[in-house]
């Protein structure tokens, strides 16, 4: 797909989001995303389709979400129950966001697709793009990883002939909790990490400053910290693999590179590149509002967007997603 | 699909797009749109589909359509270059509408889907919805009808069993013209037609109005004055179809419902509802520009939303869809 929209001359920015200039120093931030269903139960499901797309919107620091236009796709014969349950999934989270489901639309496809368009508003000075990561930044995640085994757990969870397999490495009461972990997580919005960003900007008159952030989402903390680093131009080490309980056992035997950091994640953290002198604000500012976050890496010199996982790395795992 | 949305309290408004009011008198107007492709050539499908998700925008009085979100959904096996050419296709389309791409999102699926979201933003004084239609407006319309017959004849001209029963009812020398001019009228933008009427809005200080507009789409000209005749709470006449030459004959062949105006258009002409005082002025406006214009019908009386083919319906043969 990348020579594709290579060769259209769409290949665009690294953004997680649209970046529109409006009048004055007002910005349009849109996000378009539609997924295959990774859960069971649609309503879930719709929870974590609106959770991942408007997670990209607030990777730009962005709070004012205006609107969602959804987006359905299905065969006919999909009982309507099952597509009204996403609807009403996404409808729910984005209610507790304070957004409005403008419209949509819906067609008949093969497979079930469920996404949606956001669009949010917001000053040039809340703005946070990719672009502003500098050599010494501290890179703090707000989410554990690992749901892409979490999610292969719950594949495997209902298939008996496999799941012998994995009680040789997870205890056996230990395995409902790791789905139910990852679940939490992705149904977990990243709305209030940025509103405590937000307060700090405003509270410290712009002393306090983010340099980049993104969201955590398909090419896992590894891939999403190379955006970063590619359009800030250093080079990024991880120092941490902060993961839900089991997550990397389960990651190794299905021959996933969580330990590379390199396993998908869905509706992941955010990723936040700021100056070390104000990791301390920031990290008292999310544990006062409960946000779990994680020192997980920091840009080591200019350089070109490489990324490596330090041969000291921490793999800590988090009990019950940490929320 | 609409008990889905129904059960989901999503059903909202017949508005052709999203409404959101924003700060002041400013509306923020979006329209997702995703299709199937219906013509070979993936360049002039993408200039298709571009032109039938603005026409949605466009529907609704509005100019400044800011930007578009692509979404492009294909199998793997596809070749790549098709893929750029769609692209290529809505690029060089909203190119000259003077928007601009934003971003977008590509995923495998076993079907092409190509489509996007286009947002707008109208000052209050020029947005039109769907719902002032009033008793005694005359209809008028922009575009000739067919696309389903032309498109249908497009396909069975690459079957050469099926095409001679299509020659015993249109000369050979007629087909080619025939696909082309449908094609032709469905790349063909309603943004002029919203200008002229913004003139005439602006030049008489707000004395021109037009009632209620929508573009005429997957449910032809009589669903899509249904929903203007719904949303008012009026009845409408249909007293002229108005149709690419050689449609009806084709229609009738291949069971489409020309006839009644029943037969699926694609980003077909604006029908616009307004005092009959001002169809004058609209129509020499329409025409200075070139644009095509056809009496259709109008609103009978206050009613629910019935719409009746008269009697006395005039079917006109257009060459070269007018255009």
């Amino acid at each position: 797909m990348e020579t594709v929209l290579g060769n259209a001359d769409l290949l665009g920015s690294a953004e997680d989001s649209a970046i529109v200039k409006m009048a004055g120093t007002r910005y349009m931030i849109q996000n378009t995303d539609i997924f295959t269903p990774i859960v069971d139960d649609p309503y879930i499901q719709g929870k974590i389709a609106a959770c991942n797309i408007t997670n990209d919107v607030f990777a730009c620091g962005v709070l004012d979400i205006r609107s969602m236009l959804c987006f359905l796709a299905a065969p006919s014969t999909i009982p309507g129950w099952v597509l009204t349950d996403m609807l009403m999934g996404m409808k729910d989270f984005l209610t507790e966001l304070g957004c409005e489901i403008a419209g949509g639309h819906t067609i008949i496809n093969p497979w079930i697709l469920l996404g949606g368009t956001a669009t949010g508003f917001t000053d040039e000075r809340y703005l946070i793009r990719n672009t502003g990561m500098k050599p010494g930044d501290v890179l703090i995640l707000t989410k554990a990883l690992g749901t892409q085994p979490a999610m292969a757990l719950h594949r495997v969870m209902k298939r008996p002939e496999f799941l012998e397999n994995v009680r040789d490495v997870v205890p056996r009461s230990e395995l409902q909790g790791i789905v139910d972990g990852a679940i939490k997580a992705m149904v977990t919005t990243n709305k209030p990490a940025v509103e405590v960003i937000r307060e700090l900007i405003d509270e410290s008159k712009g002393q306090f400053t983010v340099h980049a952030m993104t969201d955590v989402t398909g090419f896992g903390l590894a891939g999403h910290s190379e955006n970063l680093a590619r359009a800030s131009r250093v080079d990024v080490e991880i120092t941490r693999i902060p993961h839900f309980k089991w997550a990397m056992e389960l990651s190794e035997m299905m021959g996933y590179d969580l330990a590379n950091a390199r396993s998908a994640e869905t509706a992941g953290g955010l990723l936040i590149a700021l100056d070390p002198r104000h990791q301390e604000t920031l990290e008292r500012a999310l544990k006062a509002r409960g946000i779990p976050h994680y020192l997980v890496g920091r840009a080591i010199s200019s350089g070109t967007g490489k990324v490596h996982v330090s041969s000291q790395v921490i793999y800590q795992p988090i009990t019950n997603a940490g929320l």
